[in-house]
């Protein structure tokens, strides 16, 4: 189906074309913009309420800014669709997120005007002044601006940015989204505050009169420094009696102002794009804006899937009852039933309720489990603290994200020897989000960290089986279990807890000539390999070594006693991960085997279906099935495809 | 020599004992326990300023509040010398920071009064609120206290924590000790503003009143919450016409108050203990207050080594002309001989412009150089902002650093094959400061990551190698160069620049049954084994590899072919370090090879000289001859012992 974009949207091919259209028309160009992307997501699936709630921004920044030589850096970059269609990308919208298409976020190598990889939050303010310092080192006018939402305002990066930009002298703009949503809603003492600012009549009326002053500036390029270090000094006098956090900061404030007015957007940004210095603009917005049911509930429409755009039905993909359940929501339901009999398990989050499934505590256990905002090195060394006073903490955080906290979980646990459970979601490739959210590296990092046990389930069962050792007053060490994004494997997943022991893999079959070592998910694959496999009369063994730390040495003299041939299977990197622990246990015990390590390889991996990835990685079934042919010598074609029935 | 501490401090083996005192004998508690650490730092080593500083509040603290029920968390840690010797640890202070002694930082294992351990910076109000948090749920009335320098504060990870405490309801004191050091002064808008508030004759003027409305708070266990609240409002409406960035972030402001005032810090303190919620005093003070020499130049007294005390020359180490430099030195020359010639270089350093010798640059290239404060997340993606606009970044950061800003490495730099350089400093083991500051960890937490050139250099010549080759217009990736603290090897340093092939290691020499492969500084621990060896006629190869990644395979290919017992050594952990990836390469390869890695062990290393902790750690000089010797199945005694030259 054929997306037709509006009139006006048509002929926009670049900003250069948006620039030659009367300010009179730019209303327009936003119905057709926001239609556009309400059009081609219904369809195609993708990040939806932050981009409708920056339609007129995203048209006002391209009509004042002399993009690209003037600088753009959207945060967390889902918000940027609106910029990717008015830079020439319209027409290949369709394909964002596909395999081989536009990727979901900014990225400099995708177009000019993608100035900064976005993905993780928070980032925006630390490269856009950088840009800025450097122009001002080369001596160019160029100006640089970032577009925060004030959820990504609570990560500490963003603040020790603003520390840095509000005495640095440079020229820069910071424009603060705010929706007070992050994919759930915001949380935090900054967000109360600015709710605070953008409610309060007294403020608003003390903005009015900054306005009127700011309705005096002359602008365009002959506006001198000292005119306008005098209309800002005029507005900071206005503005002092109620001055404000970002002030301290010494950043010039202006706003709130209604981010869906385009005429005050496009005053506002002209007049400010001749005022030197730090500054900061307030702008309010509603996510997912002009699509009444995203504006209604917006966490469910941060990124629906694909959806009736007249209805607003969501399509949901056909399952039938016995659909394996999603890991996340195994997590979400066991960590209740833990603690319905564990009164020291506390779970905490970092502004993932949804995504994590931690919502569900949260609302039965509100005094026990606590979204703490986007802010992972907080998350992790609260958790610490909570655990010095004998609480056992599930601190629920992705893969990815996690290598935010990587300091914490050594400096403030490890170190310390504090049991605190991290939960690692969308641990492994994540699918269409792509290389700035595949969680690649967890594996690799945490094994290097000492007094840590390393987990992952290979289905439901074994997932709550390690939740519920990782929670056992027995269990005195930091605990990692890292699970993928996506469904697991058994439609009837509520099964007894067992305790697991620490350290202790499973053999799942014995076989001939080759051994199979699996950790995670992954294991499925193999299964799948070999069920192919024996229809061949190749029948190796398979091993779920279920920790990467504590090796299970017993298990692995067993291996490397009885095979001579190994195949090594994650859902993470290959250098540094567990092959290679596999390959140090051989060293240390002076075995000498062949050993085949598949997972993700040492590059960067787009995006793409998670099947899509798998295959193109080379450790799915198909390509588990091929190194052991290659390995014991079969001649079997590999045009001989299995089928993969689980992910 | 033994050092007598005063009348009152002898009596004081615990703050039970300090509680008896009566409150007029706290002015003289204060000068014995000054005195003391004067005495002991002069002649044992250690941080002196930041100790000095805090006396008051340490006596102050332990008097008011009933610790260790009541708990204090001590950031960065090196400032808790005053609560160590007040909590049993008097007569053992002087084994501070000796191997087998005391650590220079809190530790949770040395004393029930340290609740938390701490060494990096910026970690006590996270985990203060866990702590809190837990009494809450757990209905204790125990009291949670940080006590955090204007320094820590710049770091995002004390704002997500505010950010967080502000609305978590929990009853906890933040201790803002403003002294505008951190072991260089401070920098940023946060230390602009503390300073304004500070000095600002209209803010003290609205102080006072707060406290004469203080002054009328009944204290004591019976106060009310609503008294509380009562009077915490007054205070709210008096201070609001100035209001401030921490009340913007929901946390009641007190302060600023002097420091050094013991009366005035315990009644104030007596006061708030019965303020509930979450609050904020600030004081001021001076770092290294009461040793005039340390006051004057604070941070050449952070740690200045041993010292005379009543002269205050401080004891030079007997450097004879031919010793060799200190690499960070070599770094912080070399990059001005390089900038000078290339105008893209700018230098970036998270507060540490003495430790890293950045200062040189900063110098003599303000606008070139730059101190960014504690805030190594920022730092980097900075870096990478100045990088976009082809500016050449050398980013120094210490390598247990550098684990704040991992997640920044992956998603701004390497994915965007942005061509920062990254210069880590006291890369592998650091001697006196222990393990929350060894670099144990850079090289396998960064091998994993894909696109990055990871090197070190075994010498000053490689140093200055790798920085200029790291320079080139022809490098465009991200680059790598970890060396350790302390000297080189080279009294002649100044070498002229070589380019150095990315990628490519170096034969050293030629051997026969063993090849030893070392990755950096380790490889003049091989070069002095290898010396001692030859005399009972053993002759191993040696190579150095020069970088982790991307490995020189011909170099590898070439060990693999000759040789069939292989050493590893590296100055950095044995689980995913280089010794791994060059099992990774032989799997492969399909070598099969004997290889032994040398490293440090996957277990905490504590704190000693860095000769012990490499003797304990098994890749010293001694190890590494005894390695070969046992591969070799020679019969050598190990007690013939070789002299280490180099360290």
């Amino acid at each position: 189906m054929d997306i037709v974009p509006g009139a006006l949207l048509k002929q926009i091919n670049s900003p250069e074309d948006l620039k030659k259209l009367q300010r009179k028309d730019l209303h327009k160009v936003c119905d057709e913009l926001r239609q556009f992307i309400i059009d081609v997501v219904s369809v195609h699936g993708g990040h939806f309420a932050a981009s409708l709630g920056v339609v007129e921004l995203s048209v006002a920044l391209h009509y004042v800014y002399n993009t690209p030589y003037d600088q753009l850096v959207w945060d967390v970059g889902h918000q940027a669709y609106g910029h990717k269609i008015l830079t020439g990308r319209r027409d290949s919208f369709a394909t964002n997120r596909k395999y081989g298409g536009l990727s979901g976020f900014p990225k400099r190598s995708e177009s000019e005007y993608d100035t900064f990889g976005v993905g993780h939050s928070s980032t925006s303010i630390s490269a856009a002044l950088g840009m800025a310092m450097a122009a001002k080192y080369k001596g160019e006018n160029r100006k640089s601006i970032a577009i925060i939402g004030d959820g990504s305002m609570t990560a500490g990066m963003a603040f020790e940015a603003m520390n840095h930009a509000g005495v640095a002298d440079s020229d820069m703009l910071i424009i603060l989204n705010d929706n007070c949503m992050s994919i759930d809603p915001n949380v935090g003492a900054l967000k109360e505050y600015l709710t605070d600012i953008a409610t309060s009549g007294t403020y608003n009326r003390i903005k009015d009169d900054v306005w009127k002053v700011m309705g005096k500036l002359p602008v365009g390029k002959g506006i001198s420094r000292t005119m306008a270090h005098k209309v800002a000094d005029s507005i900071k006098g206005i503005v002092s009696s109620s001055s404000n956090l970002f002030e301290s900061l010494k950043l010039r404030y202006f706003g709130p102002i209604d981010g869906h007015n385009i005429t005050k957007l496009v005053d506002t940004l002209k007049d400010l794009r001749n005022i030197p210095g730090p500054k900061i603009l307030h702008i309010v917005t509603v996510k997912g804006k002009g699509y009444d049911l995203a504006e209604k509930d917006q966490t469910k429409w941060h990124a629906p899937g694909l959806f009736d755009k007249i209805t607003g039905e969501i399509v949901k993909k056909s399952f039938n009852t016995t659909q394996p359940p999603r890991y996340q929501d195994v997590f979400g339901h066991t960590i209740i039933e833990l603690a319905e009999k564990n009164d020291k398990i506390m779970g905490v989050t970092p502004a993932m309720p949804s995504g994590s499934s931690m919502k569900y505590m949260m609302e039965q256990m509100p005094h026990r489990a606590f979204d703490v905002g986007i802010c992972e090195q907080h998350a992790v060394t609260l958790s610490a603290g909570l655990a010095t006073q004998g609480m056992k903490v599930f601190c629920n955080i992705y893969s990815s994200f996690m290598q935010r906290s990587f300091d914490q979980v050594v400096h403030d646990v490890a170190i310390q020897k504090l049991p605190v459970v991290f939960c690692l979601d969308r641990a492994g490739l994540v699918g269409e989000d792509g290389p700035t959210h595949h969680g690649c590296y967890d594996i690799a990092f945490f094994r290097c960290i000492p007094n840590l046990i390393i987990s992952a389930p290979m289905n439901e069962q074994e997932l709550r089986n390690l939740m519920f050792t990782a929670q056992l007053p027995s269990t005195d060490l930091p605990f990692v279990i890292r699970y993928p994004r996506g469904t697991g494997v058994m439609p009837e997943w509520q099964t007894d807890f067992e305790e697991i022991s620490i350290g202790k893999g499973r053999k799942l079959k014995d076989g001939e000539q080759v051994a199979i070592i699996s950790y995670g998910h992954p294991g499925n694959f193999a299964q799948a390999a070999i069920r192919t496999l024996r229809t061949e009369g190749i029948n190796p063994a398979h091993y779920d070594i279920r920790f990467v730390k504590p090796l299970d040495e017993e298990l692995l003299h067993e291996v490397f006693s009885k095979y001579d041939k190994i195949v090594t299977v994650e859902d993470g990197t290959v250098v540094g991960g567990m092959g290679s622990a596999v390959l140090e246990f051989m060293a240390t015990n002076n075995y000498k085997a062949e050993v085949k390590i598949l997972g993700i390889p040492d590059r960067l991996v787009e995006h793409g279906t998670l099947k899509e990835l798998y295959a193109e990685c080379g450790y799915d079934a198909v390509a588990i099935a091929e190194t052991v042919r290659t390995l014991v010598g079969s001649k079997v074609s590999t045009s001989f495809k299995l089928q993969v029935t689980n992910q």
